[in-house]
C-alpha cells in the first residue's frame, strides 16, 4: 500500500498544479487540433433538417437560471424552458397564487441534479426530480404537462449537490454538501466554527416520492421520511444501488479532513477520503418502527452511531466526486477527482464484508471498511475523473475534468477502449438511461464547464458548452455536435423521444371549478369588496373585456382559454399590477390581487394568436376612492 | 376609388375568417408538403460543425422572458441570454444594488422591439435599445459588455409596441399602443371609458440617446426630450425616415374607429386607418425653444393641433402593422394586416403634398393627406402582410401572417419575385441591417408565432419558431434552418459577426474604487454596525473565506475576481440571504444586505472554475443578538 500511496501523492501534486492551470491547458493548447478533427466528423450524424424531429429529449439542469432546460438531441436545440425555482413570465410561473406560494420569497435557485423517475429500474418518462443546491429544495416536474408541480424545502440541511432514486423511484436520497449545526426552529443554526467537529453535522435525507398518489398535472406529494446524522464532511454525489446492490445507497465526499478554511488546500491532505455507504432498508425500518433519536424541525433524525447496521465508511482515493452503480449493480465505480483512477468496488465483496463485520477501524463512531478487500479493479482513465455513465453494450464512460476528455472503458475486462477530447473541462456526462438498469446508449453528452473560442464572443460572461458524441460504435466515440449553454449544466437525463408522452391541450372540462366555456357564462360578481371575474378567451378577444372596480377591492380573475387547438395559447398581461399569466388551450388560470392603485389599466393578450391578436385587449378601471 | 374599396371589403371579409382559422390553416394543412421541401433544402447551408463559428449575430426579443436573446446564425444556437427586465441569477442581474435599482418592483417585462444603434445610417454595433411593451420602459444594452446599462420608465404612456431611431441614433421614437388619460402624479390616470374620445390620448415620445456621453460599460444616458399628443388610436410600428425621408417619422395604428370594447370587431369597420406622420425636426425645434403646451410628470408635452407643421394623418388600408422605409428613403412601405397589399408611398410626393398644404380634410385637429396623390404603387403580396425588410440588392421581403409565407418583391419594378411558406404565422422578419440604409442581405429570419408539429412535443405550452432563409440568390429564397423559440420573438437585429467587438475580460484596474488585487489587501472593516468586506477570488478560493458579524449588522461585500483568463468567472452564492452574484474575470461586484438572521451561512463558488471548484466555499456567520 505504501508504494501505491507514494505513487498517488506524486501524481496528486502534479494534478493540483494542472488543476490550477486548467484554463490555460484546456483553453489554449487544444483549440486548433480539436477544431479540425471535429469539423470533419460533425456534419452527417447530428443535422436535423427543418421539418424533421429530434430522436431524443435531454432534460438538463439550467443552473442559476433556476430552469430545467429541455434540449432536442441530436440537434442540440432548446425545445422548452421549464421554470422550477425562478419567476418566469413566459409560463406565468410565479404569477398565479399556487406558483407564488411554491417559490416563496426566494428569487433564485441552483438547479443542479435532475433525476428521472424509474419503474423496474428503467426510465418511465413520468417525472423529473431536481434539487436546488443553494436553498436545499427538491422539486417535482411533471412530464405529462412539462411543469413544476411541487417544491419542498428540506429542514436541517443547507446546500446539497445531488439526488438519487431507487429502481422503483419509491425514495429519493440526498446529502449535505455543507455541514451545519442543527437546531429547532432554524434553517441555519449558529455555532462557532472552532466547534466544527463537535457541533456541525452532515445530514442524509431520505424522501418518499409517494408517486402512486399523484395524478398527471396534480401537485407532487414528495415528503420527508427521515434524516441520518453523518460526519461533517462535504458530500457530493449519491447513487442508489440497483440489481445486486439494491438496498444500498452510496455517497462521495471531500473534506474528510474536516477543514473549515482554505478548504482548497486543507481538504486534500489525506490520501483517502472516507465515503459513506447506507443500508436504506435498515434505516427505513427504524423510521417506520418509530425508532429515532430526535425530532428537529419536524423531521425524525436517526444517529447511525447508535444503530449498527445502517451506515459504513469506505475509504476511497482522493476527493472522489462521482459514484456510479453499473446497470446490473455488481460494480460500484468511484471517480477520484485528484487521482487519475476510477476504483471499482465489488458489490459481492462489499456485502460479504458488511455481513462478516470485517472492519478496519471505527471513525466518527462508524465502522470503516477495508477498501483493499473490496476493490475489484482500478483503471487508469486519465487526469481528473469526475463521473461515469453506462451504455447498453457493457461499456462505461468517465469524464476527465482536468484532462478535458472522456474515457470509454469496458466493464469486466476493465480495459480502456477510447479517449476523446472535449472543449473544455467536462463535469458530468449523460447517456440515455445511463444511470439506470436499462441504458439506451447511442449518444453521450459531455456537459462542459468552459467553452473558450468555441462560439462567437459574447462579452466577459462566457457560455459553457454541451458536446454530443455518437457512441454507437464498438470502439471510437465521435463528436457530432455542440452548443453553448447557460451556466452550469450540471447533469442531465436523456430519453428516447417515444418515452415522453405529454398532453397537447388541457381537456375541456366543464366541471372544473371556476371555469366557463361559453360567452354567456362570462360575468363579474361582486361580494362586498371581493370582485370575482369569470373570464374566457378565444381568438381573439377576452370576455368580459371591460372590468371596473373600486379602489381597494380585492379582485380574482378566473381566465379559461376555451380553445382546443394545440398551441393556441392566450395570456393576460397588465401593466401597473405586475400581472402576466398565460392560459394554454383548455386551461383555467387564476389571477389574484388588490386593486389599491386607482386608474385605467389596459390589459392585452401576451401570446400572438391570430391576425387580430393585437386587437385582443381590454380595460381594467379602478375608480378612485375620493 | 369606390371600385377599389369594394374589392377591398370583399377581400377583408375573407381575410377575417381566415384570420380566425389560422390555427387550422397554418398548422394542419401545410405540414407534409413543407416538411418534405425543406428537409432536402436544409442540410448544407446552415450546418456549423463543432469548432466552427457562426457568421452572424442575431439579437432577438425574448418576449415575456424579459431577456434579449443572442442567437448565432446560421446555426440558430443561443449564444447568450442578456437579462433586461427580469431578475436573472446567472449574470447576477437583480442581485447587485445597481441592477436591483434598475428593475425596481417589477418582476416581468415584455421585451418587444430591439433596435440597433446606427452611424451614418448603418449598424455600428455599439448599442441595442429595446422596449418593455407592458410597462413602457426603454432599456439600453451595451454591446461592448453584452449587458443592460439603463432602464428608463416613460411617464404618461402605458404600453408601446415599438422603437425606432434616426440614421445617427441621436433620437428614439415610440408611440402608445394603448391610449390613456394623462394626469400629474399618475402613471395610469382614471377617466370613464365613455369619455374616451375626449379624455384619452395617444402619446408620441421622443427620446435623446445622448450616446456621445457614454463610455463602454457605463450607465446609459437616454433621456426624454418631449411628448406629442396624438389621437386615441392604437399605435403599432414606428419607423424613422432616412435618406430622402430624413427628418420624418412614420407610425401605423389600428382602431382609428376609437372603439373601447370588442376591439377585435369594432376596430375593423373603416376601410382606411389614419396613420401618423411626424416632422421630428420641427417638433424638436419647438421643444428646444421652450415652446410646449403643458408639462405633465416632468415631461414637456406639445399639442400638434396648436402647432401646424408637426403632424399629419395619412389614410392607409386596413389596420396596417408595418411601416418600413426603403434604404434610400424614397419609398415608405405600409403593410395592411387586413388587406392583401403593401402600399408604397412616394417620399417625394409626400413632401410636396406637405409643402403645398394639399390636404383632404382635418381630423382630430390634424391635416389629413390624400393617400391617392401619394401612392406610388400597391403590390398584391398575399394575405395578412405585417412587416417588410430590405436587402442590399434592391429587394424587399414582406411577412404574411395569415398566409404563413414571406413574399420577395423588387423595389422600383414593384414585381413579386418569390413567395415561400413558413411554419407558421410569421410576424416580423429580420434581414441583417434590413431596417437601415446599409442592409447586408444574405439571410432572412422569419420570426413565427406558431410551431405545431415542427418539434418534439413539450406539453400544452408550445414553443414558437424562428426559420432561417438563404436570400443570397436573385430569385428564390431557400429555407435552411429552424429552431424553436421562447414566446415571443417579436423582432430582431442581425449583424455580421465582425461588427460586434465585445471585451473578453474586464481589464485589471487597481484604481477602481473598492477593488483589491492581492491577497494581502483582503480585509474586513467594521465601522459601527457597517461591516465592509474587501474580498478577492481566484482559482479556487475566496479571501477572506470566513466572515463573522453580529446580528443586525449591515454588510457590504466588494468581490473582485482577479483572474485575467477569459471565461474564468467565479461567483458567490449564499443561501439564507438570497445572494447570487457572479464576478467575471477582472470585475468587481458589490453585495449589500442586512444580517438580520442569525446563524451559519455557507457560501460557495457558483461558476465551475477548476478541479478544486467544489472546495471553493466559505462560511458567513451571524452571531445571535442574545
Amino acid at each position: 500500500m505504501n508504494k501505491l500511496k507514494l505513487g498517488r501523492n506524486a501524481v496528486m501534486a502534479i494534478i493540483l498544479i494542472i488543476g490550477l492551470l486548467i484554463g490555460l491547458v484546456g483553453c489554449n493548447a487544444k483549440t486548433p487540433t480539436n477544431t479540425t478533427n471535429q469539423a470533419a466528423a460533425g456534419t452527417p450524424a447530428a443535422w436535423v433538417a427543418p421539418g424533421q424531429l429530434d430522436t431524443h429529449y435531454m432534460f438538463a439542469s439550467g443552473g442559476q437560471s433556476g430552469n430545467l432546460i429541455v434540449w432536442g438531441i441530436p440537434s442540440m436545440r432548446i425545445l422548452r424552458q421549464i421554470p422550477v425555482y425562478n419567476v418566469y413570465a413566459p409560463t406565468g410561473f410565479g404569477f398565479t397564487p399556487e406558483t407564488k406560494k411554491m417559490l416563496g420569497d426566494k428569487t433564485w435557485g441552483d438547479v443542479h441534479h435532475p433525476i428521472a423517475s424509474q419503474t423496474q429500474g428503467a426510465y418511465d418518462g413520468k417525472f423529473i426530480w431536481v434539487n436546488d443546491k443553494a436553498n436545499s429544495r427538491v422539486a417535482q416536474v411533471d412530464l405529462n404537462r412539462f411543469e413544476t408541480t411541487q417544491i419542498l424545502d428540506i429542514p436541517n440541511m443547507v446546500g446539497f449537490h445531488c439526488l438519487t432514486t431507487d429502481p422503483e423511484s419509491k425514495y429519493l436520497f440526498c446529502a449535505t454538501e455543507f455541514s451545519l449545526p442543527i437546531a429547532e426552529g432554524q434553517k441555519n443554526a449558529y455555532a462557532p466554527l472552532q466547534n466544527y467537529t463537535g457541533e456541525y453535522y452532515g445530514i442524509i435525507t431520505a424522501l418518499k416520492t409517494n408517486r402512486d398518489k399523484v395524478q398527471p398535472g396534480q401537485p407532487g406529494q414528495v415528503s420527508i421520511s427521515y434524516q441520518l446524522l453523518a460526519p461533517p464532511y462535504e458530500y457530493d454525489i449519491s447513487s442508489a444501488g440497483k440489481g445486486a446492490a439494491d438496498g444500498l445507497v452510496f455517497f462521495t465526499n471531500y473534506n474528510s479532513e474536516m477543514a473549515t478554511s482554505d478548504i482548497e488546500k486543507n481538504s486534500t491532505t489525506l490520501p483517502l477520503d472516507l465515503t459513506l455507504v447506507v443500508d436504506y432498508n435498515a434505516a427505513q425500518k427504524l423510521a417506520d418502527a418509530g425508532t429515532y433519536d430526535q425530532v428537529v424541525n419536524g423531521v425524525k433524525i436517526i444517529d447511525p452511531r447508535k444503530h449498527p447496521g445502517i451506515a459504513y465508511l469506505l475509504p476511497i482515493a482522493k476527493n472522489p466526486h462521482g459514484v456510479d452503480v453499473s446497470p446490473d449493480g455488481k460494480w460500484i465505480v468511484y471517480s477520484s477527482k485528484l487521482d487519475p483512477v476510477v476504483t471499482i468496488i465489488s458489490t459481492e465483496k462489499l456485502k460479504k464484508a458488511i455481513a462478516s463485520k470485517n472492519f478496519e477501524k471505527t471513525t466518527w463512531g462508524l465502522p470503516v471498511l477495508k477498501e483493499a478487500d473490496l476493490q475489484e479493479a482500478q483503471i487508469q482513465v486519465g487526469v481528473g475523473p469526475l463521473h461515469t455513465q453506462f451504455d447498453d453494450q457493457g461499456y462505461a464512460y468517465t469524464s476527465l475534468f482536468v484532462e478535458s476528455a472522456v474515457t470509454k472503458w469496458q466493464l469486466g475486462s476493465w480495459k480502456v477502449i477510447d479517449k476523446q477530447p472535449v472543449n473544455y473541462n467536462v463535469g458530468h456526462v449523460a447517456v440515455p438511461g445511463g444511470d439506470s438498469m436499462k441504458p439506451f446508449g447511442h449518444w453521450l453528452v459531455a456537459l462542459n464547464k468552459a467553452s473558450l473560442k468555441r462560439f462567437l464572443p459574447v462579452g466577459p460572461s462566457y457560455p459553457v458548452s454541451e458536446q454530443l458524441f455518437d457512441i454507437s460504435g464498438s470502439s471510437k466515440m465521435t463528436l457530432v455536435n455542440e452548443t453553448p449553454s447557460e451556466r452550469e449544466p450540471h447533469y442531465a437525463s436523456i430519453f428516447p423521444a417515444n418515452l415522453i408522452k405529454p398532453i397537447s391541450v388541457y381537456p375541456k372540462d366543464e366541471s372544473r371549478p371556476n371555469s366557463i366555456w361559453s360567452e354567456d357564462k362570462a360575468k363579474i360578481v361582486r361580494n362586498g369588496n371581493q370582485v370575482t371575474v369569470y373570464m374566457l378567451t378565444i381568438r381573439s378577444h377576452f370576455k368580459p373585456d371591460t372590468i371596473e372596480v373600486n379602489q381597494g377591492d380585492h379582485v380574482t380573475i378566473y381566465l379559461t382559454n376555451i380553445e382546443q387547438q394545440p398551441g393556441m395559447t392566450h395570456g393576460i398581461g397588465m401593466s401597473g399590477y405586475n400581472i402576466n399569466v398565460p392560459a394554454d388551450p383548455g386551461q383555467t388560470v387564476q389571477v389574484d390581487f388588490t386593486a389599491d392603485k386607482p386608474g385605467t389599466f389596459p390589459f392585452y393578450c401576451t401570446n400572438f394568436c391570430s391576425a387580430m391578436h393585437e386587437e385582443m385587449a381590454g380595460y381594467f378601471l379602478v375608480k378612485p376612492k375620493s
